[in-house]
């Protein structure tokens, strides 16, 4: 027996009203992105991130169609109490000549107990006769029987026309045929899908319209961005009158991904005006792409509109000076208003103010003192010259502007030398020692370490060594490490620079070093790193 | 003086006509993104690609604003012989208050010896008055002036509107007044710079078209991504009678990125029908998207549109025995069209026809062995797997294949062991000492030598070793070196490549090295360049 729908949490009404659908559907189609495998605990905690984010309907998968998808309806509805979202089943119209009422497929949907159901129906003649293989009117029949028998059920159903755009250009009038057929049988809203994504603007906003001229459904959009359309098609399907957009977080999906939700809701809230989120949720935006890009383990995308952490960054020296006068003539919105902020970056192309602004960032205010500033950028232009980066590395740009303000370096301790060897063995195994000889507190710290490779084996040598006397780098942990030779035309005699970033459990920082080998160039940012980690950590330096 | 443009092969006329432009702004505007840093050589490495790729447009930097962009000026006209594009160079109007043909800044454009020039000049009122610091009409003679004076020294000039869409918000009637001071002083196209990126499409559509009806002015768009609607906003503005569209390759710019030239071009040339590269050019774009990528040492993005590896990935199911029965219905474009491919995610049918395609490209054909091919497959799988990869080492690619086909590895020398070891003494200088252990022709080597880093001192203790033996290797060098860490998320214990370019003086070849550390990874590259190097000068194998 399929359970009642009011039965459940997922039902629980949302702020908003019902006349503008914010619609999810990142567990199920944002799913097929390759790299992507989530679990049911994964899929659970997502719901979760979206409901806060008050989207108002979460597509959850497809249940029947495989166990992890129908485990997921049955836990949802137990363990999440829905603040603004409902629940919705995807799946597909009944088989061909048969009912809608004794397929098991359709079955499943009832069974999952979500209040709503989207439906997949094919719009798309070439579609229906050569992947259903059945006939243009049998597929009608299939669309008005399955809606109308899960209307009867007391599910809200929304249709998605796959393959629409394509379709409406093949054959206009079958197309639309299939959006009528669903509208009167009971959709709630029939949304024209761009399964494949080759649409532009200009054509979404001219077929959306005609067809809501002709059909007088309601109407949604779900588009694909394999044109690196999909935001504006959304958009230009709104412009044209639909009023129920299909979207997946940061655009995850199949191929080069969907629409992504964050741009479309921020436009539509901060460029149209239109609240289609619950108070205050878009502040939560930053946070919460970058909460589930962690679930699905990919790396939150630096240069996402809106919410990537370059995406209110300045670098360039004619900006910056501007900048201080006023913000707002430099970005399009205030970045707090999607919790996401304005950032320096210092690179050689930048000048006293962009040095000034970052002093600031960090909490050190240097702009009183002009020499200073002076001083600052001098240097960071000199070693910028040598192939630093300081732009990637805000920890040792702040030891050097540290340095330059208190007139001496923070130093934990002094390096006498080091020494790494890496040796292959005949048996084809690799050795790596390092040696490290320091200073620290006045006492001279002698101490060797292996590791898998030669800067693993300093990192290590250089913890063994200290850690007695500065316990607080028990706690410290590279967790990225990146390399980059700098004049690609001396081959092995280039310059090398190391970008180390490094975590205390509480926070990251990135180092820079370089030097005219590898081993150096990472020694360098390895010392930065745990200065700085000392620094974070309250140590007073005493070298 | 200023040299004259006639001189220079920047001028080289490309095939197609001057009534649309593509302009590529990669090495000016391209460069601001956070983590670029391009080095004279990689601007000269990207010049050529695009050149290949056959944009009209080369904007190579602001030439006198800093060295590198000077010397980029120089060499490019020098080193490079143009077949289609046109070299650029980007500054702004003169100073207020002083005249064009006295002003230092545009000196140095007249003397980078471009033959077109870009001009940045404020159109938005706030920006005048904030940034410049002087009056609006002052604004404007600097804009009269600076262009008349260098279309008056026989350039051709393109202006920039900084702003203008905000600044069209704010006072339409100043913007527009730039668009026409520009267009009267003789500027060849007024380029209308969403530069906050914060337009929408529709937005954008009606004030291009405005503006071209109040101007006649031939106008251009440079959009940029932060409402995630760049690529759609340039279309936007060519829809409304734009002919000149500012992009970069792979979308690379400030904060979240400019307007991607790669879907861009491909909805232009393959969406509107309008031919806006040479003959056969967008058949290359997907290899040339990646080798630019490659070149400014970011990862290609797999989800980019039309040229990511994930563009035409099909994963299993509903759709994947209907691609089979037609293609088409499931894409929306050929993937050959943009020199991509369709990639079925669970049984990948598409290797086996590539390395067929890649054994004839390298004179192995292996076509006619089933078995064999199916061998090769699963060792460049295998391979791929542990961090391998053969796209950018064709010469280790060789080295495998030839080592299936002939049933064992080409081998002039065998290695026993090798050793390195840094040293970073106490007067901060470092020693790099390097042993290898080797048997070549039955006799045992043991070598020693220094460099001015471990795998320079590994380089040349190799050669120090064998050089007697085989004298052919006098003649090698190492051309380029690139290091990436695989797996980000374990600091310094990831996984490294090595890709090392060495040249004969009559060609290059590039081959790769995988391991756990750096040094180990670069041994294995050396190992197949050596290698390589002594199978393409003919000596027989020995060992």
């Amino acid at each position: 027996m399929s359970s009642s729908p009011s039965e459940h949490a997922g039902e629980s009404a949302g702020e908003l009203d019902d006349s503008f659908h914010v619609f999810d559907t990142t567990l199920r189609d944002g799913a097929q992105r390759e790299g992507i495998n989530l679990t049911v605990a994964d899929k659970l905690t997502i719901a979760r991130h979206l409901d806060d984010f008050g989207v108002g309907f979460i597509e959850g998968g497809w249940p029947g169609a495989n166990p992890r998808d129908t485990e997921f309806f049955a836990r949802a509805q137990k363990e999440i109490t829905f603040k603004h979202a409902q629940l919705v089943a995807f799946g597909s119209t009944r088989r061909a000549n048969a009912k809608a009422s004794e397929d098991p497929q359709v079955r499943a949907l009832l069974e999952s107990g979500a209040p709503v159901i989207t439906l997949v129906a094919k719009s798309h003649d070439r579609h229906v006769e050569l992947a259903l293989r059945t006939t243009l009117e049998e597929n009608l029949e299939m669309v008005r029987d399955t809606v109308s028998y899960l209307v009867e059920q007391g599910r809200r159903v929304f249709v998605d026309c796959e393959h629409f755009f394509d379709g409406y250009r093949a054959n206009a009038e079958y197309a639309k045929s299939v959006v009528r057929v669903a509208h009167e049988a009971g959709a709630a809203v029939v949304v024209l899908c761009d399964t494949n994504g080759g649409m532009l603007p200009a054509q979404v906003q001219a077929i959306t319209h005609t067809v809501l001229d002709d059909t007088g459904a309601r109407l949604g959009i779900h588009a694909q961005d394999d044109t690196g359309c999909a935001v504006a098609n959304t958009l230009a399907a709104v412009d044209a009158g639909a009023t129920h957009v299909q979207c997946t977080a940061n655009g995850y999906g199949e191929r080069v991904g969907n629409s992504n939700l964050f741009p479309v809701v921020a436009a539509l809230e901060l460029k149209y005006g239109k609240k289609v989120l619950p108070e205050g949720a878009l502040r939560e935006m930053t946070r919460i792409s970058h909460a589930i890009a962690e679930v699905v383990n990919l790396t939150p995308s630096t240069h996402q509109p809106y919410v990537g952490v370059s995406a209110f960054a300045h670098k360039a020296g004619l900006h910056a000076s501007a900048i201080k006068v006023d913000p707002d003539l430099y970005q399009h919105i205030d970045p707090e208003l999607v919790g996401n902020r304005i950032r320096m970056l210092v690179s050689d192309m930048a000048g006293r103010a962009s040095i000034e602004l970052k002093g600031k960032e960090l909490g050190v205010d240097i702009s009183d003192d002009r020499e200073l500033v002076g001083r600052v950028v001098e240097r960071v232009k000199e070693r910028e010259l040598q192939g630093y980066t300081y732009e990637a590395a805000d920890a040792s740009f702040e030891l050097l502007l540290r340095e330059e303000a208190e007139g001496r370096a923070r130093r934990y301790f002094r390096v006498e030398s080091w020494r790494a060897i890496v040796e292959d063995r005949p048996d084809g195994s690799h050795a790596n020692e390092a040696t490290v000889k320091l200073w620290a507190k006045g006492e001279r710290i002698v101490a060797t370490a292996e590791g898998n490779g030669p800067v693993n084996a300093l990192d290590r040598a250089l913890r063994v060594g200290l850690e007695r006397i500065y316990p607080q780098l028990a706690k410290l942990e590279l967790v990225d490490y990146k390399v980059r030779i700098l004049e690609g035309k001396h081959g092995t005699e280039s310059t090398t620079r190391v970008l180390i970033t490094t975590t205390d459990g509480a926070g990251e920082w990135s180092t820079v070093g370089v030097a005219d080998n590898v081993i150096a160039a990472s020694w360098g940012s390895l010392e930065d790193a745990y200065t700085y980690g000392l620094l974070r950590a309250g140590v007073e330096p005493v070298e």
